[in-house]
């Protein structure tokens, strides 16, 4: 991770500033440390190998996942004790079977009975169990057997008790966490979830269950509430990078920020007032098509100064040519003069008036920043799957003569 | 390109239907041929070196790109004649310079003085020169330089006189068709860049300067007028697949689309009358997060009968196990019983009023399914640029017995 000056970097490109990413990492282990439970970070945001040693600290164990081929992935890096947290996929048990056999600890999710059946049709090698963790929803409304039906009670069991197959534990995802607006909130989705799987775990007591517990999102572990400290585990992952949904839901604030979407202005259309960045409709947000709307509604889309702390990650395709960088864009002054708004401390310049327009051939190539860095073995990038969220960093080192001329 | 059941591919995976890819292909070359206009087809929509064959007849000659990765791919692989239809990045001007030295005829785009700058602070080695395209906006609003504008006039004109550049066409792209609805509105943009184009020739002709000419986007092509006679080039691209816009835009009908997205059912909630399935929104659309809406407006969502004519792509991670299809959903009969729609002929079943889940965690996988085909080079693919496109395949062979259970 070489640091070089941002004006190098061919654009559009995902910037991140690695002292935050340990910040925000320290900060949630030191949380979990002090709450008493396991932290078991995430890996879908990032997918990189850097950040999942700066999360887990350099042990590279404990971690969960979203797709089996970052399973794949970080197991081929010597990471173990994976949780596959995803409603398993029938035709991924072979796969999943063949992780379970390798690994020290690979654990699957599963919310219903046929699952299962798949799981007892594939009996694992050498005498190995399978590792599995019920998902449970609880109030979250996407995957997982709803926690006050008698069916979770019922799956848990047959879990519990089908040969060769261990419950492992017992998980929900606090997603619901993604609508609130503020740390009381957030707490109270955290507390319900925190209950309902707790009263879950009581039911289990009772039938004469013993397992782990683990409750997640970015939001609710960013304030954990002491009732958290009953749980075996917590899983959030976004917080490495954190993001401006994160920022205005409340779960950090605004320069906790790790991440940036580096972009060139590449035209200008004075008889329109817009620019043409290079950067797609996934390298930003969907939303930002409408930026003109989002900028003013939600605070997307601003523009940020460069720094020396920025470490970058760079495309696939190698490097470029050194552009010029006339400062203007740091002063914000072209944009001024053409009737735009004043930039605020602290910022180099602010777009909530400028209308961007995101020219979509390029589009996704953000994600490639980091997959490149990454070996390139992972084929998801959170990127595109978190819309509306990283804060764009403009460089108009290209058009600055342009610009400048029309604020004559 | 094996051909096997759907019903062992891994999920979510786009699917290709070659025949109709073939047929699409031929009948834009022969539309061309019959007007007389040169076909450069555009490679942003597949980015594979099998289609790329497919549309230009196997000559692997005279076709443009959306981005250098893109470029250096199909160079790469033995293609020539290639068009960077990009408003050139400053960043890039190096790589293009390389690949105008290598390439027989490598051509960039711009739409600015500015970037003419670049080009003549790089002349080419072994006097070769810089071949440009003069990118001009006839009413689509996006990149170039406005047509009745005099600036237009004169950066062409001093593009012909740069040394060590050669004004090779100039280029306009009708994206504004995809606003339209209907042969009629299609041909009335497509006209109108067309005499803006043509306008603009004139005027260069008048000042003695004689160049190409071409104008392009898949609905303008579907149907072209015969004033397109007069444009030396066209160049479309999305027709080689067609999609679920282009139908509702009038540029092709449903049978012509080509690709489908594959996925599963993981997840089956009946207090929700919910199904979960494994592709996230950007293997859909964004607006799909939103299909019960979607799906009654503009008809995204539907669910089609497989084809033993499909041809797969697979994901790049390798074959799955086989999963149990009971051709329950072929039938549709378990959704028709659970209260939903009737399905229509030549539809084994209707998604109207199923209400999708997309679980974003496995978001992206469709665009790899093709990567993987192509060798991995290719950065980006455009599933995940062009939005709310793409028709849903979905086999129900997991939970079918618990559908059945719900229709009881």
């Amino acid at each position: 991770m070489d640091r070089e000056p941002l004006s190098v970097l061919c654009t559009p490109a995902m910037v991140v500033d690695v002292d935050k990413v340990k910040k925000n990492a320290q900060r949630m282990i030191e949380k979990c440390e002090k709450l008493g439970v396991k932290l078991r970070p995430h890996m879908k945001t990032h997918k990189t190998i850097e950040c999942a040693d700066i999360m887990t600290g350099g042990s590279r164990r404990c971690i969960v996942v979203s797709t089996l081929a970052e399973a794949c992935f970080f197991a081929d890096h010597g990471f173990d004790d994976i949780l596959y947290a995803y409603s398993l996929p029938f035709d991924k048990v072979e796969r999943c079977a063949i992780l379970s056999e390798r690994l020290e600890l690979f654990q699957v999710l599963l919310d219903h009975p046929d699952a299962l059946e798949q799981l007892k049709k594939r009996p694992l090698k050498g005498g190995r169990l399978w590792h599995v963790w019920l998902k449970l929803d609880c109030g979250n409304g996407r995957a997982g057997i709803l926690h006050s039906e008698p069916e979770a009670l019922r799956l848990a069991q047959s879990i519990a008790e089908a040969a060769g197959v261990q419950l492992t534990g017992v998980y929900a995802h606090c997603g619901n966490t993604y609508n609130c607006r503020g740390v009381q909130e957030i707490q109270t989705v955290a507390k319900d979830t925190t209950r309902f799987t707790l009263q879950f775990m009581e039911k289990l007591k009772i039938a004469g269950i013993t397992c782990k517990s683990s409750i997640g999102s970015t939001p609710s572990c960013s304030h954990p509430g002491q009732d958290m400290a009953q749980l075996s585990e917590v899983h959030p992952g976004n917080y490495v990078f954190y993001d401006v949904q994160q920022s205005i839901i409340g779960s950090c604030s605004v320069e906790d920020i790790a991440v940036r979407v580096l972009t060139r202005v590449i035209g200008h259309c004075p008889h329109r007032n817009q620019l043409l960045i290079d950067c797609g409709w996934t390298g930003l947000s969907d939303t930002l098509m409408k930026a003109e709307v989002v900028a003013k509604t939600c605070q997307f889309g601003w523009c940020w100064e460069t720094s020396n702390r920025i470490c970058c990650n760079r495309r696939a395709s190698g490097p470029q040519t050194v552009v010029h960088d006339s400062g203007a864009w740091k002063s914000g002054a072209p944009f001024r003069k053409a009737g735009l708004q004043h930039v605020p401390t602290g910022f180099s310049a602010h777009t909530d008036s400028i209308p961007f327009m995101c020219n979509s051939s390029d589009a996704s190539c953000v994600s490639c920043a980091l997959r490149g860095h990454s070996h390139g073995q992972v084929e998801t990038n959170t990127w595109m799957v978190n819309r509306c969220k990283y804060r764009i960093l403009a460089i108009v080192n290209l058009y600055s003569n342009l610009l400048a001329d029309t604020c004559r």
